[in-house]
């Protein structure tokens, strides 16, 4: 595991640098506006996303800087959208990674404003770079089909809904792969494409990170019922996660559910890449057994 | 100008059939976005933005028809801004058009998320048709520069700043051109692409977009002053508008600078396409005089 916590930190280092040189600078006019969308964006967090699609496309023999602003633009959608859900309309979370909210530090309507801010520039960041029309098209449709018309939102529609009414396994199930899964999907899609991967194997990979995507929110899941708030970084045991895996399947049922992801995963990039599939294996592995 | 109320009917129609064509069905899952989506589209409003790109495509001698897909994300795009802008934490209004605004019928929560995902959808739109890749790659980018680092967003923000300040004629024309400008000049600069419009056509457009758009938001203010609230179907007289160009030029003042913003349009357009510019120019001619 040393080696892919190495690997990580290198992919990441990457996507800090990204994500500082395609923000706004703090000192344009309106600052308070890029001051924010730079503290949302800058939170330490792991930048899973990013990473992702940066090793994907190195998997597939090229150069992961090549795909640094497709990786950006993700992580500035999954910031929006961390953003949005914060906010007191919606999940009312005060801290994030142990830091104050956007909302809390900038007030309700710059956190809005900073949300769209960042889900606007995410597009113009998406069709940066060196590649040929039609495969930046390709970036923007896997973008939209992760946020929209079944994809992100519709995850979080169908979270808020959940509260009102009794969410079984096909709920939760709808509700992970969307709110989550779909993001992550995008994020190794791209990559792959980046790398000049076949259509056949688009299609695994697509089906690796739609099951890393499920099983990392099911252990989300796990960690709010067993985990450690202070490794964590959030607030844990939130009594209104109706749509909970482990209020659905039991703890054992939910544990298993993402082994047999996992496992599944494993196999697909294992099939596809052989061993330059060893970070998005090791990766998947991760996320099966992860403490934070 | 029965000539022109004529075209713009016809234009108008287009744009509800694309609307409604390109929105997802309220029949499907989940069923409270969709309905709150078309809830905020199909409000009866002019259609100002998506028929500029409809006449402005028509007058380059295209089919009309061709850039529907465009004009449809654009009214997207556009009533995203609006759904955001009438939440409580931004400008809390309760009206838009004499209907109840999005959040007062569905709640703050699918608000924001409605907006959202209008915003999301529009992206989707605004890549169909039949237009090679690079040139759907410009479409993006007007988008890209109406929006964000520069753009509808800033316009907004600035504007919330401006209550705690005391905005002078910069500030205004900042708010108001970024605001409201931006949005009506990618409008324009789309339909004058899809036309297929030269540089130099597309530079005159772009300028004539910049002048009907700042004139639009001049004249708001100006109705805001002295317009009738149930033939305007909207909250006039908000003491909070402090960066008013009316506030700022006086009513005499704001009037002769929209004034001269249109005359410069209504050159501009008839230098660039002749007889063919007819609709524009009226446009124009009917948003320097607008008393809706």
């Amino acid at each position: 595991m040393l080696e892919f916590n190495r690997e990580w930190e290198r992919y990441k280092r990457l996507v800090e640098e990204g994500l500082d040189a395609f923000l706004p600078s703090e000192e344009e006019y309106p600052q308070v506006l890029y001051r924010a969308m730079r503290y949302a964006v800058f939170t330490g967090g792991k930048r899973l996303r990013p990473v992702l699609t940066l090793a994907t496309c190195e998997a597939f023999g090229e150069d992961p800087k090549a795909v640094l602003p497709q990786a950006v633009a993700i992580e500035l959608v999954h910031t929006f959208t961390l953003v949005h859900d914060d906010l007191p309309d919606i999940d009312n979370d005060d801290f994030r990674r142990g830091k104050p909210t956007v909302h809390r530090v900038f007030g309700n309507a710059i956190a809005i404003l900073t949300g769209d801010a960042l889900f606007a520039h995410a597009f113009r960041v998406l069709v940066e770079g060196n590649f040929p029309p039609d495969v930046k098209l390709r970036f923007l449709k896997e973008m939209n089909n992760a946020l929209c018309y079944k994809g992100v939102i519709e995850g979080q529609v169908a979270d808020i809904l959940s509260l009102e009414g009794n969410p079984g396994l096909e709920d939760m199930l709808f509700i992970h792969s969307h709110k989550t899964g779909k993001l992550i999907e995008a994020s190794v899609v791209i990559g792959a494409i980046a790398g000049g991967a076949g259509e056949e194997e688009v299609a695994a990979i697509r089906r690796y990170g739609r099951n890393i995507g499920l099983a990392f929110q099911i252990m989300d899941d796990v960690l709010d019922a067993v985990g450690d708030e202070e490794e964590v970084g959030k607030r844990l045991r939130k009594d209104f996660n109706k749509a909970s895996a482990v209020r659905i399947l039991g703890l054992e049922g939910a544990k298993r559910r993402a082994d047999h992801l996992i496992e599944e995963a494993v196999s697909l990039v294992e099939e596809v890449l052989g061993e330059r599939g060893g970070f998005l294996r090791d990766m998947a592995r991760f996320i099966g057994s992860r403490t934070y």
